[in-house]
């Protein structure tokens, strides 16, 4: 592992607890942010509100400038959701751009142990910390649209109606957002139990202690009353079973860790 | 309607789009954030840095002062997860506590439509805003303790070894949010294209539309290592294919809606 890149630490950004489950390795963060269906971007309350915003967006990592790049390299994070005219406002104002915080959580188990104490989640965690920008190149805008399709069904993009329309490219906002900072968080495996607890038959004889498995699962798609397509096409049917095998093979295999 | 409760509007938890999607009914948000099993917090950043806090944590909704509340009554939202020291001197450093964002998300269809454009999720997301405090009385503790354990399995508390001891009750940190203001926002239906797509029979020939809807499924429980109760407890596998059934007719019926 020595050879690959790491987020650097910040003092917001290091994990204070559980260092074991602490991760800055650059391909690990990136691969929960893109297995993430949903991630919640936040960014500071305005003057008079104390309350941060935060907003659930579908985001992607990309290189516009690399675009090969595989997920151990330096990647931006791109951004589609409701851009309010505060967003843009905040986004455009410094040219830096807007900092904000992108987390992304995957649950992938319940862990019960003997006692609620010791109970936790499996589960995959990143947060991103980074500057915002709107994207204003055309090119760059269609190749984002693009990638983020992509990332919800593989292959989508060139399966649909493209290029965007020109009124489609204005409604369109992506955002890019330069990661400065990151961490992730794993935990994976059984119960983990204190003596005081494992030694009492009591105690033991009674609980079940163990994990239900938890994941993201793609159900039998559904055609729309306007579809006018055959039959499902190979590469969405694919995307769901290869989707739902990786998914299950993960939680189990994290189930089933020490 | 006329009779539930609402969260009052305020300026920054008003839905400025897709107001049809948008509700302040008190039910339904609270409904939202006990169905995630992950919920993300945000809070103001340090004065030197610029990027907002943002954890996941788990949480449920809940009265101590009066537990037989329902979802459609007034309720706090009661949060466990890793508080650091920072979050203690905040939450503990004012009388009202510390101001966050509390988002709650759940996926339940990926909309393909003819164009990337009119692509979307079939979702169910809620934002609280609020202040948050340490619970300090024992008492209110090991109830919001019992409640978010049950939340995670129902009647685990229980079965389980209960009470804490002191060394548990010291680690354990549960936090009190007082909602003072909240919004939910959820789509559900088909795929919903323009006329310029829809009138055009080599887009619509060659484009599958419809959804594929997402649950997120418990798997068959998998004891661990040092289980010694005999078999899979009944609480355990009625609660499995009850969430399992209730999440996929959510996400099927979503999918179906025009």
């Amino acid at each position: 592992m020595a050879d690959s890149l790491t987020y650097p630490k910040t003092k917001s950004t290091t994990v204070n607890r559980y260092h074991t489950r602490a991760t800055y390795d650059v391909q690990a963060i990136h691969s929960i942010v893109n297995d993430s269906s949903v991630l919640h971007v936040s960014f500071a309350p305005d003057a008079e509100d104390p309350f941060p915003a935060i907003l659930p967006m579908i985001g992607t990592m990309g290189s516009y400038e690399y675009p090969s790049a595989g997920l151990d390299e330096p990647l931006d994070c791109y951004l589609h959701g409701y851009v309010s005219s505060r967003i843009m406002r905040l986004a455009t104002s410094s040219p830096q751009g807007l900092p904000v915080s992108i987390a992304a959580t995957k649950v992938d188990g319940l862990v019960l142990a003997l006692t609620p104490n010791a109970h936790s989640y499996n589960y995959r965690s990143a947060i991103l910390h980074g500057y915002a920008r709107i994207v204003e190149s055309a090119e760059e805008k269609v190749w984002a649209m693009e990638l983020i399709t992509n990332s919800v069904v593989p292959d989508r993009w060139r399966h649909s109606r493209v290029p965007p329309d020109s009124a489609e490219m204005q409604s369109t906002k992506i955002l890019k957002v330069k990661v400065t900072a990151a961490s992730g968080k794993t935990r994976e495996g059984g119960p983990h139990d204190e003596a005081k607890d494992t030694t009492r038959d009591d105690v033991t004889g009674k609980t079940w202690v163990g994990v239900v498995p938890v994941v993201e699962k793609f159900c039998e798609p559904i055609a729309g009353p306007d579809n006018k397509a055959a039959e499902l096409p190979k590469y969405i049917a694919d995307y769901v079973g290869e989707a739902n095998a990786k998914a299950e093979a993960y939680a189990l295999n994290a189930a089933r860790l020490p």
